[in-house]
């Protein structure tokens, strides 16, 4: 043993030996993991628009368009620029017309399981919606006592949903789930991981994105037809919490975003047939700290992310901005976040910026002083930048514009 | 070649076709590399103290030391709780007595070459300083027209330094360096790395942990001593910015930060002859875009950080904290943030909270709202915490103590 041998064993002696002495404060632990912080004050939004600096010298105007929504999840456009919002636990389909909040709930969307993360999910409106005037909702489905995840559709008659029928469920997957329709107009149904192994399982629907017609059948050019074993829904699979999807306005691919266990969000550009490594491959750490993956952050077979975070920023909705209205963020990509390394009350709007070769040159963090919990993000036909907080009794809507 | 390989053959098509139409701005490039944004405003530091809120509950309150300091670098505490500062591109040192910044700077300090970011760099006494009187500095020494990296010991009288002289210097490396004393009574230097590859030529003292005796010399028991075509000086390789360096309290090992290049910050447990990576594996992109390995984040033969960030934090100093008087943090490491993401105006002084077994739980992001680059963070006499931050004219020390 060399000297420095030695005295790396003394230094190990002493480490057992000083460790309880108090150069480590003791970290409550429950069900294996930390217990998070309490974290920092939020404070109330305020009704007022507040207006911030941005990085590239553009400052944004941060306007509530409606507030008091009940854990809001999504939100889509109507062509005429009024919106639709989930509210997640409540299961209802709210409506903001002429920029205000309608009182009562969209009729006509199915009894929902709203608990802990779950409930009504995703809203989405058909590619042709001006013909065919489809919704799509994604939403916990109760099936006895058991959960599931189900896909329906309806007829927006200008006030309600009609004709709602589920067009695709499964038991097997997790119940939270979002949707996308692709540039071949189909329909991607996300599906939750969770934390055991069915993600690499290609006989169940859990971990994956799944590509279906816009009646729920399954295109029969998808990439794992007829191979035993797998399920033919299945697009990409190795998906934790595939909680933002978005096509690409150039590319016409979908870029998908997951948040990893503790650390380790990625951005990811669907492939089909791809496999993104959930729970074999993972940037981030297990929350009791032992990192998630022996495999390390990126192996053979499985697909790198394009971009990701260390740590966490809790990443949850994703979309494209290519309007004019906020030129300084033309082509640039928005991730909504949560909270910052595992402490509440840390949320922001991540928006990330790409070379030519959708290479990323660099990552803003904004709106952190808001101290909300960015659920979703989405460009309004107005081209402004509107987003989903996420609250138990007061969440909201807001709107991005610029304001110089 | 499939419906859904046409159809990605048509995207990309459609990419090439629509990429100049304007969904993607074009981003300014200087010498292959992006431009940098504005970035955020920095509001002047006010004289008041600011009161924050943290996440562990614990409100702490910000207080300025002293202001007016010229890009200060490194703080070194006296027994009596007077402090020492550099500053970088003037190549003064300066004295802080009774909690006043003494006018004239400390006499005594060598000749040093003060250009970019290099200049007079680290400060740190000697372990048995009651006895020896030593204090160490690392400096940019001038070599005719070239830069060289050395370190000076000289003997405080009280107020000035005396006997001073280089105990060791190199032309190798790059002349931003962080010293320490380890357990085993070593001074360790870091140097920089750089981008070319000598942190991987055993030949050459650039990008390294150099350990040496108290007088400058080669201890026998240094790991390549003897080996053909390694510098005897080298403990560990590999580095790109190694600006951070600390005594574990418990373990004894030495704890270092360095940054990535565009992304990819990592904080080290140095051991005896090991590598850690640069430029060869890296969790980071290059600044124009690509990743910077092809080998991936992590690699057979090369050490894998402890804790890594992606994006950058452009992490600076490290320290420890072992005190009673923040009682939520102790045992707790903390590493300054320049800036987050390559955008200006955003640095921090980042938390991070560790398990028994130094794996890593969760991280916080402090200061935030000063948006000063937090240069260098030190743990007091006085079992507070001290942050040095950079700034060209206003560069300044502050106090952080409990408000609650």
């Amino acid at each position: 043993m060399s000297s420095i041998g030695r005295r790396g064993a003394l230094a190990a002696l002493l480490a057992m030996v000083l460790a309880p002495l108090g150069a480590q404060q003791s970290i409550p632990i429950q069900n294996g993991a930390p217990v998070p912080p309490p974290g920092l004050p939020v404070p109330p939004l305020p009704n007022e628009p507040i207006v911030y600096p941005t990085a590239e010298g553009m400052d944004i105007r941060v306007s509530v368009v409606a507030r008091g929504l009940e854990n809001p999840w999504s939100l889509a456009f109507l062509p005429n620029g009024d919106m639709l919002v989930t509210e997640r636990n409540a299961g209802r389909l709210r409506l903001i017309r002429d920029g205000a909040l309608v009182p009562a709930p969209v009729a006509g969307v199915p009894e929902v399981r709203g608990v802990g993360l779950s409930g009504l999910m995703d809203v989405v409106l058909h590619p042709r919606f001006d013909e065919t005037r489809f919704v799509y909702l994604s939403y916990n489905k109760p099936f006895g006592e058991q959960a599931g995840l189900a896909v329906a559709r309806g007829r927006w008659n200008g006030q309600a949903l009609t004709d709602v029928r589920d067009i695709f469920e499964t038991r097997d997957a997790g119940s939270i789930s979002r949707l996308a329709f692709g540039a071949d107009g189909m329909l991607y149904v996300t599906t939750f991981g969770g934390t055991g192994d069915a993600a690499q399982d290609p006989s169940s629907l859990a971990g994956k994105v799944l590509r279906l017609r816009d009646d729920g059948s399954v295109p029969p050019d998808n990439p794992f037809v007829g191979r035993s074993g797998y399920r033919p829904e299945i697009f990409t699979m190795g998906h934790r919490s595939p909680l933002g999807l978005a096509l690409h306005p150039a590319s016409g691919q979908l870029w998908e975003v997951e948040m990893g266990p503790n650390g380790g969000d990625e951005l990811n550009v669907l492939r089909p047939g791809a496999n993104y490594g959930w729970p074999v491959v993972s940037y981030g750490r297990t929350y009791p700290g032992p990192w998630q993956s022996e495999k390390g952050s990126t192996h053979e077979g499985f697909e790198a992310p394009l971009v990701y975070w260390m740590p966490s920023i809790s990443t949850s909705g994703l979309a494209f901005y290519t309007g004019n209205r906020l030129p300084k963020w033309k082509g640039d990509v928005f991730v909504g976040g949560m909270r910052y390394g595992e402490i509440p009350g840390t949320g922001r709007l991540e928006r990330v910026l790409f070379n030519e070769n959708m290479e990323e040159l660099r990552r803003e963090s904004l709106l952190v002083d808001l101290r909300q919990r960015i659920r979703d993000v989405r460009q309004g036909p107005d081209e402004l930048l509107y987003l989903v907080t996420d609250h138990a009794t007061d969440g909201a809507v807001l709107r991005i514009e610029p304001a110089n």
